[in-house]
């Protein structure tokens, strides 16, 4: 079944379309700033080699199959279909395509290509009633810059496979805008290097003196020069942007990002022709120079002093370093050499507890199945998650991921990353078996298909069993112990967008319980610590760490027996009442405030101070036995949630209302799928969504429900970020974990758990319910426990002074 | 060195006694309610039997050794000690003691004997300056049973050991009442049980058809009784309190707390003698009944209408109850009767990579070092924490654990525990390898000495590395993929309090981080669910859940090279402001505020909203290399910190005043070593500690800072916390991190980092930096990462539609 909104008439596109034109060639990710820094760090294209198959290492390949319910109507389009719609959108001659290998900024040529996911109002009947399967589109995204007023534009095709029947209609109906039309003002952005190294090089002398370097766009160069992302348009009609100077390591390490120089410049790149753009000013030193002449006038005067330059050494570099101090006598460290403890599954690989359907990236864990898909803006998906066979999220994922930053420097102050317009997607290479997830995790590939190019990262999404490090479930008495292992499931991938590396889990828990995190990484983005003292911290010689908020909003379309929900603010609260036994006096206590949300005028929410509400999405028409609306919480547990701290950004405008409270509640519309949009960053102030568009008023009674929620953090970097920032202290996550939603704790119906009976001869029986302890691969005389040795509580005593039994050591009770 | 405060002069204990004496047995930790149901489930004293060694299980023994720099000043008492303390205080015939194992409640004796902690005043000179070593003495807790106005009071017995020159002394100088003496109004628990017995036996015909069971006194009771902690006093002189039914379990699960039975009753236990004790008035279904008679007469009359019974079943045994439901084609936790992953270290005993000195809990884990100390109140605590030589927590541990409940019952809204009373320590068992530790972790005793009794507890604290589960580092580009391992070194102990299990985890970090996480599962304490709507959700037939609050309460001593330190207050907010560059236009953005806490009457603290704020105690004198302050920085990780939601509890008084805000700080002061006094909950209107005492405008700026802070969880039990509540959810953590301390992020002085270089042909080097990959214990063929079949960030690309490349399967570019 397919939905109105994709009937909707094919646009006029020719309308847009000219014919003049420039052999350019375009990086995959256009933009100028850190896409740039980007395209100069990754491999090209065309040289790719891949030796061997795609089986990952460890037992990749032998996680137990099963075959899923039904097909993941979710998954990404296959090369195959990729190719189809890409030779479809060719044969629109309407479109004017250039192939993508030929094309440059002058031509019009195909971005990306995609699935376009099915509604949820097409694919429910499907999977809930044997309606018939929706039908398969795509979306694609296109670059036209064969115009003077180049812009990207979205387009839908479908059905799948391509036939007679297929079409190219508009995505219109996806935006709050009205249209996926996005001016595109960086359409040159070749031109605008060449620009920046012309003008660098038109005051070389200066350069030399004061960075020592040279950013001419020759391989050569020790310097680079990029600026803030998104540009600003001071008029409509302009188009400026602010750059600054970056040291290119010579060393391996990728620690370009520490090395800002300190000297700005802004440039007026209006329009499509280079002849009419211009340097507007120059600043250094927190000095304002209204013009190229006027710089160079001040620096031949000798009124320049000279900033600490940051240049590098062994501090970029995140290689062992060596003992460093001592404790007590020993050297630092001084085991590290011998490797650390490791997981390993007791029996090997036939000690795979999960089950997975590769080709639809189906999984099943315990109670948990679910779906995982892949999208080149967001990453990794799931959907379909069921508990115990019964839906809980429809979906869960990443919608948009904000990076905000401030300065006294033009380039900080002008740089807010939306980092969808990269990609999470391209950017999710292989991951590091024993490192990033254990040898025996089974490993996915991921495909994303940009620029005529289908893309394939191998091992990039991987799926492993763990055991957290403590129990989930411990009690014991002067008679028995009983304990539960905490053994948890986990997808994870992890995205390297430019200098930060994003980890992102979907951890599935004994209890029922789903938590979602993220850390991050890598390399910060630093700013030359000059006049900078009230947006970061000196971290090192000319280096300030740049302040900024990392805001990462994900989608979870929570649905409890059902998508009729309610959204439930279940407070304590402190009161002062008295009771028909309190001889009547007041007594200050407190109590639990039960409530709902009524519609979306009241649905953007901050987490209450001291933690003291508690949120669920329950379906009050599903009461338990007891009463108790059956319902899922949302939780932060790593960090406190996060919103950002700029409300009104100058940079993002109408593009990061996302961002401004902790977390949303909207009522779920198919054509409401995602927070944000990728191409929202050309044109910050006329977003193609915009989020704030979402809050119409509409009822959330037992309605479907859609929570967006926000992690992330403020990070101001200290020298402990240096070289990379750690994931340890800068991580947050959310549960999402049941609330009155079974009867008891589900963890019991695990074998995870041992009960040992004692009294005071010793232990009287061990109970593993039928766990299995047997050996394996791993010589598991060193991990089983020896459950006989156990001495419970019982207490070993001595009775030190007791006129009936003198103080005497052998007479000790023991 | 001794303090003036230790050489207070003899108190005149004789004033408090009298020979008046009766020989009624007395628990080890007085009090009624939930103390006689420990009681009642503990292995009475002298039955105690253990055989084998104190050698734990796994690799305990193995540890590599090491000499701690000197003594544990801090570690317990000795059982020679002990038994040395309680001989003199036997001599001491002022007292009057009985020894404790004749001992009544009329009688004098000694509660219980610890290692007076040292004064930090007088540590810092031993430690730091080759002072002499500070004096050892003792304190003790005396029961003063002989008088009819019973109390309590410690006294300090040293130097150790014992000699002619040892003294007894007040310890008054470590309260801020002014004097140890702590009136007990609950001295005669036993005549109060057996006259609620008495109370219950009067109305057996309403309790058998009501509770269908019978509350004697007798062992085959199916019902006990007990109730309010603390004990009400609604006018000084009066002692009343609210009692209840509970159902005993008869099967071996200890689920007594889930099985409220919903009549209560009210007595006057004013004084010392039961025939002036009195019922006051029944509550049934909310009704009260100001009398015995009026009760029963309502029942005769037929006016009761029967509550559901909250009775035995499968529903409190904490068993593997087998699948229930299906996911896919396979039943529920299909998998789970193979065993879970496992941690191991792969070269076996050898691969221990810490250092352990028995004797004196003294531990080195790479860069860190500390001592182990262990209290009967409160458990382990950590002295003397370093990292790479330098002291930065001074003292780290637990103070006092608040559960504070609610309910429209005069049990459940009576009920606020202060379990330091009942001591984390005698309730600190045996850990179960394998399970609450890993097999390979080292265990380390622990010992309390109580009524004249030394009781040692086996394992009862483990120390192990880990796997944290997820990097602490990683980068990746186009030429290398680095990577770290995120290891992590924990010292654990478990207390069960009754009902419930606590986990304390003291978890150190490559990067020179401190995590301290408490997780509660267990029992939970439930209500009659009659009319209790308001205080929890209905969640078994008869059952509430129990509204309450839990509040930990840590003490973290930090000091930041040397103890002259501040506390700083560093803010990311919002600002308009413009700027040199930007054109005379407003600009909104964010700046970093800094500031300090000025003294003490600022310094009751909340976590700000959205986090927006970071606390550090940082060494205003010692500033680094680029000027900005060394410290660390005291930050929420797992839940969002904590306070209580009643801040005048009618319960508590002027007892719970370190719960009122998330943090505190205060200049540390000998004077005032712990937030609390195990004695406070005697009388909680006159407490022996008075947090609030101590907030009194001291200067913070550069002194010896003390910071408290509150972990726990609003507590509102759900069905999933049946049987037991889950870690999983019920956890808080407390990160205390370096910030701008080191120039560097130190994990990278480690080897557990990895690099692997590659191009498009492929890997081309792997460095390991001598970390040890050999085989051991465990087959390592599993568990060792095949670097060199990496493909990092190299795509596998296809064309699918390209005119110079023809889409053909067999000619894309791999």
């Amino acid at each position: 079944m397919l939905l109105t909104p994709r009937l909707a008439v094919l646009l006029p596109v020719w309308l847009f379309l000219s014919e003049v034109g420039a052999k350019v060639p375009r990086v995959a990710h256009p933009g100028s700033k850190q896409a740039k820094y980007l395209a100069s760090k990754r491999p090209p294209t065309t040289s790719a080699q891949v030796s061997g198959s795609f089986t990952g290492a460890g037992w990749s390949a032998s996680a137990p199959e099963v075959s899923a319910p039904y097909a993941n109507i979710w998954q990404e389009l296959s090369n195959d279909e990729a190719a189809d719609v890409i030779a479809f959108l060719h044969n629109q001659t309407d479109l004017n395509l250039t192939a993508a290998a030929d094309a440059g900024s002058w031509d019009n040529s195909i971005m990306r290509v995609e699935i376009l996911t099915p509604n949820k109002t097409d694919v429910l009947p499907f999977v809930d009633n044997n309606q018939p399967e929706p039908e398969r589109w795509a979306r694609a995204a296109i670059w036209v810059g064969a115009t003077i007023e180049p812009y990207v534009i979205e387009y839908q095709i479908g059905p799948l496979p391509i036939s007679s029947d297929s079409v190219l209609t508009s995505l219109d109906w996806l935006t709050t805008k009205g249209t996926t039309y996005q001016r595109n003002y960086d359409a040159d952005e070749d031109l605008t290097s060449e620009f920046m190294y012309n003008v660098s090089s038109s005051i070389q002398d200066i350069v030399t003196d004061l960075l020592n370097g040279t950013a001419s766009g020759s391989d050569d160069d020790d310097l680079d020069i990029w600026g803030i992302d998104p540009l600003w348009h001071p008029t409509p009609d302009t188009t400026v942007q602010w750059v600054t100077f970056w040291r290119i390591p010579s060393s391996i390490f990728d620690g370009e990002t520490l090395m800002p120089q300190g000297l700005y410049f802004e440039v007026n790149t209006t329009g499509r022709d280079p002849s009419g753009w211009s340097v507007i000013g120059w600043l250094y030193r927190d000095v304002y120079y209204n013009s190229t002449e006027s710089f160079h006038a001040a620096w031949e005067a000798g009124e320049l002093e000279k900033s600490t330059l940051n240049l590098e050494g062994p501090w970029i570099g995140s290689d062992y370093r060596g003992p460093t101090t001592k404790v007590g006598e020993n050297s630092t460290m001084w085991a590290s050499e011998k490797a650390p403890p490791v997981m390993v599954p007791p029996s090997g690989e036939d000690g795979i507890r999960y089950k997975v359907d590769v080709d639809n990236k189906y999984v099943e864990w315990m109670d948990f199945s679910f779906y995982v898909a892949f999208r080149r803006d967001s990453g990794v998906r799931l959907f379909d998650i069921r508990y115990r066979g019964e839906r809980i999220v429809y979906e869960l994922g990443l919608d948009e991921a904000l990076a905000h930053y401030a300065g006294n420097d033009p380039v900080q102050s002008g740089t807010a990353y939306l980092d969808t317009y990269y990609g999470f997607g391209p950017y999710a290479f292989e991951l590091l078996a024993g490192y990033d997830c254990p040898t025996y995790a089974t490993f996915l590939n991921s495909t994303f298909h940009a620029d005529e190019v289908s893309t394939t990262h191998p091992n990039s999404i991987c799926l492993f069993e763990n055991d957290q490090g403590y129990l989930i479930q411990r009690h014991s008495d002067d008679a028995y112990v009983a304990s539960t292992k905490n053994i948890a499931f986990t997808v994870r991938s992890a995205s390297t967008v430019g200098n930060y590396d994003y980890n992102f889990d979907y951890t599935f828990y004994l209890d029922g319980t789903i938590e979602i995190v993220v850390r991050a990484s890598g390399y910060i983005q630093s700013a030359h610590y000059y006049g900078n003292d009230d947006y970061g911290y000196h971290i090192h010689s000319g280096l300030s760490g740049s302040m900024h908020d990392h805001v990462l909003t994900f989608k979870a379309d929570i649905d409890i027996l059902g998508t009729s929900n309610s959204f439930a603010n279940h407070t304590v609260a402190p009161v002062t009442t008295s009771y028909p036994w309190s001889h009547g006096m007041e007594r200050s206590t407190m109590k639990l405030f039960r409530s709902y949300l009524d519609n979306e005028d009241n649905a953007k929410l901050f987490w209450p101070g001291n933690a003291h509400s508690m949120f669920m999405v329950v379906n009050k028409d599903a009461p338990n036995e007891f009463g108790e609306p059956r319902g899922y919480r949302i939780m932060p547990s790593k960090g406190s949630g996060m919103h950002a701290t700029i409300q009104n950004s100058s940079n993002l405008l109408n593009s990061m209302n996302f961002a401004t409270h902790a977390l949303y509640v909207t009522k779920q519309k198919d054509t409401e799928p995602r927070a944000s949009n990728a191409n929202n960053d050309y044109d910050t102030a006329n977003p193609v969504v915009d989020f704030a568009a979402f809050f119409d008023g509409e009822s959330l009674d037992q309605e479907d429900l859609v929570v967006w929620f926000n992690l992330g953090m403020h990070h101001v970097p200290h020298t402990g970020d240096l070289p990379n920032t750690v994931f340890t202290t800068a991580q947050g996550s959310m549960l999402i974990l049941p609330h009155n939603y079974l009867l008891h704790d589900p963890s019991r119906d695990s074998r995870q758990t041992v009960r040992i009976d004692y009294n005071d001869s010793g232990v009287q029986a061990v109970h593993t319910f039928g766990a299995d302890f047997s050996n394996g691969l791993v010589n598991l005389s060193s991990v089983v426990p020896d459950f006989w040795a156990y001495r419970g509580d019982i207490d070993v005593r001595k009775f030190p002074y007791d006129p009936q039994h003198p103080y005497n050591d052998t007479e000790s009770i023991v």
